[in-house]
C-alpha cells in the first residue's frame, strides 16, 4: 500500500469520538462539535465607533451644548434636542435613534459647548446586529478552535463549548536492545528515543499518553497489554528491529481481538507498519527505526488523530519547490525524505537533508517536512515541484 | 510607526531570558541554549542494517553453516571461519571485522546451513560513527525543540537539555464596560473576550499567565499592578475603549518606572499600542478591540516572546497570493486584514474575510492569517502577491 491508501483506510476506519463540554482554556486546538450561534445581536446595542460627541443627524447647527457624558459601559437612554450633544466614548451606548457621532478631532471645545469644525457624512455608529444577528452561526461545527475562535466564543458567552473528547492513547515499546534514554547502553544496545518522540508528538495536540517499555518476552507483553488495550482508543506499539517482533505484534493484536487491516506498506522508511481495529479502537505498530516513527506519526497517526477528533480531512500532501536536487535512487518504494521547509517568496521551498540510510536520524535535528519521492524516481532536479508533508510542530 | 518598525524595536529591546535544564517532555517548543554534541559515535557499534546472515566478505562460497545467532541487543564478539555464518537481526551488533550481511530474502535454509541464492555487493552494515562522530554537534544552539529534535536528544542521552526559561507574564484587563464571558452583560456592557484570547495565545507556547480584570479606577489599578509588575518579564494590559484609558495606562506605566518606547502605531487595527520597558522587563498595552488584540498578539507579542526565548529572528512577513480582491480603501494607515490562508499548489493563497469595521470580530471564527495592506492602497486585485502574517495556531 502507498501512504495515501493507508491514510484513506485509517480515515475511513476511525469513528469520531464522543464529545464533552470543556471550559474555553481547555478547548484550544479541540474540534467544535456543534455550530455556535449568536445568543443576541452583535453588537447587542448601537455603539459609538469613535471617541466624540453625539448630535442629532437632522440638526444643521455647528454649536452644541454638551448635556451629558456616556462612557463605555454606561446605559443612559435619553433624547436630544436640537443644539444639544452628548460626550460619548468609543464603545459607548448611543442614547437614542437619529444620531451621529462627531469625532473628537472634528470639534473645538467652547466652555460647556462644542463647535463643529468639520462635519462628516459618516455616522460613526456600529449598529445593533450589524456584525451578526441573534441566532446566526458564529463558528461552524468541525472548526478547530484556535485563539481567535475562542475569543469569539467568549464574546458571545459560549464559555463551555462542545468539543470532541481527547483520545485515550496507550504506547508500548518492545525491544531487548533498548534502554531508557537517561541510561548508558551496554555494548550492543541503544537508547529508546521512540518513547520521547511519541510522547511529544501527542503533546502537540495536548493528548496525554500512558507509556511502558516492555521486555521482549511474549507472555510478559501479553499480560501487560491485555488490560491497557481494553481502555485505549488508540494503541501504539514501537516495534523492535527484527522481523520476529513484527510477527509477534501481529499475533498479539490478533489474540487481543484486533483485526489486521494493514501489515506492511510500500513507504520508505515505514514498511513494516501494522494497522488493526477492534470495535471503535485502532492499533498501530510503528516500525522501530525512529525516522520511520517520525514518518508514520506525521502521516498515519496524525490521520488517525484527525479522524478520531472529527477534523475535516485535508489533502495529505502540500506542494513545494525543491531547493536542491534529490537522488531518488530509482528505489521501487515511495520514499519520504527528511527536509527543511521554508517560505521562499509565496512558495514553500524544500531542502532535502543529509540522510545516509534508514537508521540515520541526525536529520531529525532540523527536519520540519518530508518530501514524497515517488517509487521509481531517479534524480529530481532543483526547482521541480514535489509533494511534501509538513511535520507537526508547536506554534 | 509601521508594524515592521515596532517589531524591530521590540526585538532589539528584549534580552534573552536565563536558561534552565528541563526533562525532555517539558522541552517541547523551547529554545535550546547550548549546542548538543554526540557523547559517543552514532551508531556506537557496527550494526546490521538488515535481517539476515553475516558471512566473511572474503569467503567466495555459497553454503554456510549457521554457527550462532545475534539479535538486536546481544553482544557476542566472535570471529568467523570460511564456510561459517551467523544469523543476525536488524540492529544486531556485527561480531567482528571483515563481514557482510546477506539479506534473509537472498538465502535458502538447508537444515543447520544456508545457501546463498544471490550475493549482493552491499555489505548491509551501518558502521560505527557513520551518522555522527563523538563530539560532533547534533543539535545547534537556538533550535526550537520539536518532537524530532527531542527524539535525537533522547537517542544521544541528553535527557535534560538547557533551554530558555518561560517568561513570567502578567495580564490585566480594565474597562467598566466588561463583564466576565460567563455572565450576561447588562445594557451597555459587553463580555471580556480579550482575557481568553491572551490566555490561549500564550497557551500555544505553553506559557502560563496570571490574569486579572480590574475596575476602571486609577488608585485600584495602581495598587493591584504595582506588586505584580515587579515579577513580570512581560506585563500585558488590555486597554478599555476610550482615549482616557490609554492616557491612564501610559501614566500608570510611567509611575511604575517604565520608559515609554511606543505610544501609538500606524497599524490598523492596533493604533493605540503602548510599548514600554523597565530594566529587562517589557510592558505592552494592547488596544481593547479584540481584532486589534489579535493583530498585536500575532505581530508584537509574538516578537517579544521570540526575542525573550532567544529564537532566531525570522522575516516578519510571508508572501502569498490574493485569492480574491481586497479593497484597501486608500486608508493612509497600514492595515492588517483578517484572512483565510491555505496552500494552493506550492503557493500560499489568501482569501480576505468579511470585516465590516474595526469592532467586527466575526472573522476570528476562521481567520488564520493577516494580510498586510500598505497604507494608501486602493483595490488590490486577485492574483496579486502580498505580505501576510500566519496566525499562531496549534498543530
Amino acid at each position: 500500500m502507498q501512504a495515501q491508501e493507508v491514510v484513506a483506510l485509517v480515515r475511513q476506519t476511525c469513528r469520531v469520538l464522543s464529545s464533552e463540554r470543556v471550559p474555553l482554556e481547555s478547548a484550544l486546538g479541540r474540534v467544535l462539535r456543534e455550530p455556535v450561534c449568536a445568543l443576541e445581536d452583535h453588537p447587542a446595542f448601537d455603539r459609538s465607533a469613535v471617541d466624540g460627541y453625539a448630535i442629532r443627524l437632522d440638526d444643521p447647527g455647528t454649536r452644541f451644548e454638551v448635556v451629558d457624558e456616556i462612557r463605555a459601559g454606561d446605559w443612559k437612554p435619553r433624547s436630544l434636542r436640537p443644539g444639544q450633544s452628548v460626550r460619548i466614548g468609543t464603545g459607548g451606548a448611543i442614547p437614542c435613534e437619529g444620531l451621529q457621532v462627531a469625532m473628537k478631532e472634528d470639534v473645538a471645545l467652547e466652555g460647556s459647548a462644542i463647535r463643529l469644525v468639520r462635519r462628516e457624512a459618516e455616522r460613526n455608529i456600529r449598529f445593533r446586529g450589524a456584525d451578526a444577528r441573534q441566532g446566526q452561526v458564529l463558528v461552524e461545527a468541525g472548526a478547530v478552535l484556535q485563539p481567535g475562535a475562542l475569543a469569539l466564543l467568549a464574546s458571545a458567552g459560549h464559555t463551555r463549548p462542545l468539543v470532541t473528547r481527547l483520545p485515550r492513547v496507550v504506547h508500548a515499546t518492545t525491544g531487548n536492545e533498548l534502554v531508557p534514554p537517561d541510561q548508558t547502553p551496554s555494548q550492543g544496545r541503544i537508547r529508546d528515543c521512540n518513547s520521547a518522540l511519541v510522547r511529544t508528538f501527542l503533546g502537540l495536540r495536548g493528548i496525554p499518553v500512558e507509556q511502558s517499555r516492555l521486555p521482549e518476552d511474549e507472555p510478559a507483553v501479553r499480560d501487560a497489554m491485555g488490560p491497557v488495550a481494553d481502555h485505549a482508543d488508540l494503541l501504539l506499539t514501537s516495534g523492535g528491529a527484527s522481523v520476529g517482533d513484527h510477527d509477534f505484534t501481529r499475533r498479539l493484536l490478533e489474540e487481543l481481538g484486533y483485526a489486521i487491516l494493514v501489515s506492511k506498506t510500500r513507504t520508505r522508511p515505514g514498511k513494516p507498519l501494522i494497522v488493526a481495529t477492534r470495535g471503535d479502537a485502532l492499533a498501530m505498530e510503528l516500525p522501530g527505526n525512529p525516522l520511520a516513527h517520525f514518518v508514520c506519526l506525521n502521516l498515519f497517526v496524525r490521520a488517525a488523530l484527525d479522524a478520531l477528533a472529527g477534523r475535516p480531512a485535508e489533502p495529505l500532501f502540500a506542494r513545494g519547490v525543491l531547493g536542491a536536487a534529490i537522488d531518488g535512487d530509482a528505489n521501487a518504494r515511495e520514499t519520504f525524505w527528511p527536509a527543511r521547509c521554508r517560505q521562499e517568496g509565496p512558495a514553500a521551498s524544500l531542502t532535502p537533508l543529509r540522510w545516509l540510510n534508514s537508521g540515520d536520524i541526525t536529520s531529525l535535528a532540523t527536519a520540519n517536512g518530508l518530501i514524497r519521492v515517488p517509487g521509481g524516481s531517479g534524480r529530481i532536479p532543483a526547482g521541480a515541484e514535489v509533494d511534501f508533508v509538513r511535520a507537526a510542530a508547536t506554534a
